[in-house]
C-alpha cells in the first residue's frame, strides 16, 4: 500500500558481493562506515555471501533485485576473489573461468540497468592476494597437512581484475580497481589483508574511501541528499508541530 | 507486486531513537555490531534522529512503522537522553517532562502493537551521566563561556529510567535497565561514556551484548533463523541449481 511504501522512500545502497561484502560490518568495515557516511541519507543494505562466485551470484539476483518494486539508488557488485580459485588446487570447487566471470558480471550488470535506469553501478575489481599471507593462514588451520601449493595467486586474480574492468568500460558503469590500489601501498600485503584475502580495518578503510568517492563522483553526495526528518535544530521547542508539516 | 516484496521477507530489526541510536554504525558502535550478529539472518535498519525527544519521536512514528505492509520483527526504543535534559539549562529546549516521557513511550509502544502482534518491541533506558564528562565536553566546545551549572545529572536521568522500567512491565514488552547495568561497573564514567553521555567502544559493546541478549530470550536466535541463500559449502560444484531450487 501506499502508506506501507512511505518508509521506502529512503534511498537504499546495496553491496551485493562475497565474503568481502558479507564481513563488511565487522567492527571497522566498510559496509558499516558506509552506512555512517549516509547516516539518516540513505540506507546501506549487506547482501554479502561469504564463499560464492559470479556463478552462483546467478542465483540470487532476482530476488535480491526484483524487477518491480523501488530499485536501490546505487549497487556495489563485488565478485572474483572465490572465482579466481585455480582449478586443481584446494578451493577448486569456486573456481569460474575468467570468460564466464566476465560473462557472470554483465549478466548481473544488465540485470541491474533492467530495474534502473538511474540505478549507480559500481563494480569493484577482487583485492590482491598475498601468498604468504594465505599459506600462513592455511598453515595455521591445517598446520603440516596444509596445501603445499597456492589455492589462488595474485597473478590470476589480477587477470580477473582486469576483465572487470574492462567489461565496467565496455558496459559504461563505475568501477573501482582495489586490485591495484592496494598494491600501490609499501607493505600492502600485511598492511591490506589480515590472511592473505580479507581485510584488515585499514583494508576496509581503502575501499570505504574509493566507494565514497566513486559514489560522490556519480552524483550521491550525502550533503545533497534529502535529509530524513528535520535537524533537531530546526524544531521549534514550543510549536514542534511546524517542522513536521 | 508479489516479486517486489520477494526480497522484504528477510526480517528486519528497527533501531529507533536519539544520537545514541543514530551514531550505531560509528567505528564499535552496536548498531553495526547488530548488523553482523544478526548477518545474513536479518536487516539492521537505523531510524537514530540525533537531538531528538520522544515528543518529537511521536512525529515519526507513522513514517517509520506504518500500518500497512510488513513490519520489522522488532524494535528497540532508545529515547531519554534527551527528554531528561533539565529546565533552566543550556539543552532546555529538548526538555519533556517525564511523565509526559512515559505516556510518549506508551503512544509508541501502543503503535507499534498496531503494526505488529508478534513484533519484539525493546524499550532501553536513557544511558547514566557523567557530570564531570559533561563539563569537560562543555568546556572543551566553548571554554570559560561553558555553562556553570550541568544541563542533564544523572540523578535525573534515572528518574526517566525508572519509568521507562515501569511502563515496560506495565506494557509487557522487553526492557534494558542500561543506567543501571553501566553503573555497575567499576568507572563506568570514562568507561562507558565518551563526553558524559555518549557511548565509548566499550559503551557500545555492554549495549550489544544486551541487545543480543534480549532478543535472543525474545526468541530471535541467530542460529535458529533461515539462512538467507545456502551456505557455499552446500553448494553442488557440477550442479549448483540444486541448492537453490
Amino acid at each position: 500500500g501506499a502508506a506501507g511504501s512511505q518508509d521506502m522512500l529512503r534511498p537504499r545502497l546495496v553491496l551485493f558481493g562475497d565474503s568481502i561484502t558479507e564481513q563488511s560490518f565487522r567492527p571497522g568495515g566498510w559496509g558499516a562506515a558506509l552506512a555512517n557516511t549516509y547516516s539518516r541519507k540513505a540506507d546501506v543494505v549487506v547482501r554479502g555471501y561469504g564463499g560464492y562466485n559470479s556463478r552462483w551470484a546467478l542465483f540470487l539476483i532476482q530476488r535480491i533485485f526484483p524487477l518491480v518494486g523501488l530499485p536501490p539508488v546505487a549497487t556495489t557488485i563485488f565478485f572474483g576473489a572465490n572465482d579466481a580459485a585455480l582449478p586443481g588446487r584446494t578451493s577448486q570447487r569456486q573456481h569460474v573461468p575468467v570468460e564466464e566471470y566476465r560473462q557472470n558480471l554483465k549478466t548481473i550488470v544488465n540485470h541491474l540497468k533492467d530495474c534502473s535506469k538511474s540505478m549507480v553501478i559500481l563494480l569493484i575489481t577482487p583485492p590482491p592476494i598475498d601468498e604468504d599471507g594465505r599459506e600462513r593462514y592455511a598453515r595455521s588451520l591445517y598446520g603440516e597437512d596444509a596445501r603445499r601449493l597456492p589455492e589462488r595467486t595474485n597473478e590470476m586474480v589480477g587477470v580477473y581484475a582486469g576483465q572487470c574492468i574492462e567489461l565496467a568500460k565496455e558496459m559504461d558503469v563505475h568501477c573501482i580497481d582495489i586490485w591495484s590500489k592496494m598494491q600501490a601501498a609499501e607493505g600492502w600485503q600485511k598492511l591490506y589483508l589480515s590472511d592473505g584475502l580479507h581485510l584488515t580495518p585499514e583494508g576496509n578503510a581503502l575501499v570505504h574511501k574509493e566507494v565514497v568517492q566513486a559514489l560522490r563522483g556519480a552524483g550521491l553526495k550525502p550533503e545533497d541528499m534529502p535529509h530524513d526528518f528535520p535537524h533537531h535544530s530546526k524544531i521549534d521547542g514550543i510549536h514542534p508541530e511546524k517542522a513536521f508539516q
